[in-house]
């Protein structure tokens, strides 16, 4: 019997063990959860506070009795400490301030990410009680929500706009505060490129939403008059004030456990897994958003996704107890709906295949989700990247009305990707048509049709 | 400067025309047309019937005026009669009854097919004004909506329960008919195991449509009392009388002038082509529903879709001009929208892959379209079959609402098939994911680790 430790209550550690347990039910499995929110969705934090999703219990993919159904002991409000490798034990902090030294066979760690402050002053010492807010776990959650419900802000200054800062600007927005939402770069949604980010720009526009962009915050102080960010937009000085305060600048791994293990950092701080998910530590494993991530066009490279954390935990759990299957990699494939848009990506844009040595071409084009003569029809806007030399799909960018199985579309792409089609091949697919839902060639392939259609002008010109 | 002909003014020589146009602006290219209704899109007629597209004209993929623009020169209400290969002439007969011959350089024949009468008697005689209908060109759409507008019809009998027979049934029915439908087989969409066409079954029924399976209709006769059917139900005499018969018993082959011109014959008396569209006589081509599908699994079968028919066009218009491209083959993928549900596939069904010689198995799977806790998340329907020696997928069968994206979920599989991919490569895909529109793990990648499970429990039994 393998005594299996899994530390990490999010994606990562609680698909090893449940990997563990379905394939060898005997696999004695300890799961430390640094709170008492094991397998909560995080992804899904924004649509609580939109209303969608009520009560906050909801949010467990399971619930913790149906973790320990499946085999888990659970220790909730337990802290990993420091890794006794060779000793095979962990020491943990318990809930009630204690150590205890958990011997294993097998230690999968997942402690995952830690939200980045990006350098503003202000973050360390100002509180949620202050309206000072972060959004990453089910605390942060609950702190947001007793702000809300005790101060009836009215209006709301987000710092940052990818993934999570839109989500949340929608949330906000849908609860009737005024957001101000401020991004660093020229155009939100910088996992896309400016042109398609601008399309979400004019939904998050219509909906009320304030943007600011090329606009860098460095402070939040408190001040009568409310939270007053400072910074600088466009080279000249900026400030502005609302009575809340979310900053949302992305993610840093949690690597402090694993590293003082001796563990290696690699890319974006995370630390360095083979395949296998082996942290080179004997018996110790890591996966999630604490460690760097394969991607099959790129190679390592840190790529923090819930998607990726489910595939390196299962992987984990597999190999923990013996098994020898290998990550497939990521590329990078991401969705996300904001009001009635939704915009995905998968693969590399321009400038990232640029620098990992591809000679790309990027071309836009728009086609209908469904023949035009049935009602309802919407434009998506691709963005199709491809190598000029070899014709190889390496990316694709879509943005599309909420009905339009755009985030499924992405999907075919993804595919492709991970067979390492040419775009020529994606072309020649075999998809589904109905006129309701589909054109005999479908959007899909109307841009890669048009990405090659490019190539063609682009060498006639030659 | 070429001078290519093209028969058929549906999606095979549309498509061949098109392209040879693309690549090379000077082609002088002459269409075919047998109607006066060029590149109409035949999948899209039952919506003229639910009323939701109108005009008729809006059915045109492109309008005359655009294939003309196009630099299509296209001969209207003509019927190609007869070729000659050696002297590359076609005979055709013109609107004024006369018959001219056509020169060209090279010949795409788009002849497509036409509809089966399954043997029924009465079919010979009676007509449309009779109130039997078949619908496969724009003049029988015409002929069924005279027909409803001059006899106000209460009841109709649908010959067959495949893709245009249920779209037909929900047209009728949303016209107020009632609509009995009467089905060989032990099931409706009988392109879907049994299991799934139950789930399309009960929405028919949900919305009024009466049912009735493993019957065979043998003839029609005209009665005082209406249009009475007669036949076949399970093994005793079965009639049945309405106002309105409509029989769409699938199609057939319009083989004739390639066959008479020396064509070979071959899967589903269709004419035989290779990979380059190439009839085996010189400078004559063939694309489309009248010849036999190169099917990536399958190898040549008879297999009959637009989406086909574009492809084999655009190949055909390729290769005419010199090119040297191959049709890549078909994966079989299919979908149907029949009122709320959408019913899709694509490869293969276990007993299709038997017969080719796999060794397959196919397995159940149900899975939310994204997370339960977001509103409207709603079972998708799986089956998938894979190969039990090399793991392969070999095809899935979906059914879910049309809020689902079940038919961009198709898509996944159909890409994963072109590229011969595993059942555990599918479960390994970078899909997308947000908590509204999908999983961490995809519903699609769900239902290939039930394979998996279902395959390691099956060896454990061994």
């Amino acid at each position: 019997m393998t005594h299996l430790i899994a530390i990490g209550g999010s994606d990562a550690g609680i698909s090893a063990a449940l990997r563990a347990r379905e394939l060898d039910p005997s696999t004695d499995v300890t799961v430390v959860v640094a709170d008492e929110y094991p397998n909560f969705s995080i992804c899904g934090i924004p649509y609580y506070f939109t209303g969608e999703v009520a009560p906050w219990q909801s949010l467990a993919h399971r619930t913790a009795a149906d973790l320990e159904a499946a085999g888990m002991n659970l220790r909730l409000n337990t802290f990993g400490t420091g890794i006794d490798v060779a000793g095979r034990k962990l020491a943990v902090r318990t809930p009630g301030g204690s150590t205890e030294d958990l011997a294993y066979d097998e230690l999968i760690v997942g402690t995952g990410a830690l939200p980045s402050h990006a350098g503003i002053t202000g973050l360390d010492v100002l509180t949620p009680e202050d309206g000072v807010h972060v959004i990453h776990s089910m605390g942060d959650t609950f702190a947001l929500d007793r702000f809300l419900d005790n101060h009836r802000p009215q209006s709301a200054i987000i710092v940052g706009a990818g993934y999570v800062g839109l989500e949340m600007a929608e949330a906000f927005t849908v609860r009737g505060l005024h957001v101000t939402q401020i991004q660093r770069g020229p155009e939100v949604l910088s996992t896309l490129d400016p042109e398609l980010g601008a399309l979400v720009h004019d939904e998050l526009t219509t909906h009320g939403v304030e943007i600011i962009t090329n606009t860098t915050i460095s402070g939040i102080q408190k001040t009568a008059a409310g939270l007053n960010v400072t910074g600088i937009r466009s080279g000249s000085s900026f400030e502005q004030t609302a009575d809340l305060v979310l900053v949302v600048v992305g993610v840093r791994p949690n690597t402090e456990l694993l590293e003082q293990s001796g563990a290696t950092l690699g890319a974006g701080g995370a630390v360095v897994v083979d395949e296998w998910m082996r942290t080179g530590l004997p018996h110790v494993w890591g996966a999630g958003d604490g460690i760097i991530t394969h991607h099959r066009l790129l190679g390592p490279t840190y790529l923090p996704l819930g998607t990726t954390a489910h595939k390196q935990g299962r992987i984990a759990g597999e190999n923990a107890l013996g098994g020898d299957r290998k990550f497939a990699g990521s590329v990078g494939t991401q969705v996300v709906k904001i009001f009635d848009l939704v915009a995905a990506r998968t693969g590399l844009r321009d400038h990232e295949a640029t620098a990992a040595g591809y000679t790309p071409a990027t071309v836009a084009a728009a086609a209908d989700d469904h023949k035009r003569y049935y009602p309802g029809a919407q434009p998506i806007s691709f963005r199709i990247t491809g190598d000029t030399n070899t014709g190889l799909l390496l990316g694709a960018q879509l943005v599309g009305r909420r009905e339009t199985e755009t985030a499924k579309r992405v999907d075919t792409y993804a595919t492709a990707l991970y067979a390492g089609l040419t775009i020529e091949q994606v072309s020649e697919l075999d998809l589904s048509y109905t006129p309701p839902l589909g054109s005999p060639w479908d959007a899909a392939q109307v841009a890669t049709q048009a990405w090659d259609a490019a190539q063609r002008v682009s060498l006639a010109r030659v």
